[in-house]
């Protein structure tokens, strides 16, 4: 049991749209990845998925509206709403969902992560 | 589907060791609390437990060591280890715990929170 810092898990990487998994409680994984430019639409049918960001600008792009967070702040997508992630400028991202949620949710893409791995 | 922002959540309370929701994702709530001085001594029986900090430190005393973590900084305490959380200067956590978690756990304190409110 130790703690973990953010900034030294994201020096551990440089690669755009790979989650890896920092922290795992009940059912959920805590996840940091990195984002620049624009990730897939896609939607998932039974998970929630929480947003936070310790870096940069995020904008979650819905079909209605577009919600930007910063550090500080966090959004909840919740299951079944179509979201693209869209960052201008590289962006360092928290995600906390359940153990089953895939990035691309419904959507087979070249992003679908398929070997989640532990940093 | 609106973004939250900590800071203005914790500018609407100033009492400490009096959880707040702020989210709710899954089976999950995240909550905001302000601490000053010793909480009390508790375990989870069946929950894991996420602290983040956004200000000031926390020290989460276990009966073998003591964790401190800083904003950027996080911990999960185990379902089951006894833990005791104590900040010397006021700080702001945010906690992430499935819906079912009291905040004294299995303890029964003047400190219990039995009526949970959103904020």
């Amino acid at each position: 049991m130790e703690k973990v810092n953010f900034a030294q898990k994201f020096s551990l990487f440089s690669d755009y749209c790979k989650p890896r998994i920092v922290g795992e409680f009940n059912d959920n994984y805590v996840k940091v990845s990195k984002h620049k430019g624009e990730f897939v639409w896609h939607s998932h049918k039974t998970e929630d998925e929480l947003f936070m960001v310790t870096k940069g600008k995020l904008c979650i792009k819905l079909r209605d509206k577009d919600i930007w967070i910063e550090p500080g702040e966090f959004v909840i997508v919740p299951r079944g709403v179509e979201h693209c992630p869209v960052a201008e400028e590289e962006t360092h991202i928290i995600l906390i969902e359940p153990k089953s949620t895939v990035n691309t949710g419904d959507v087979e893409d070249k992003l679908t992560v398929k070997d989640l791995q532990w940093i």
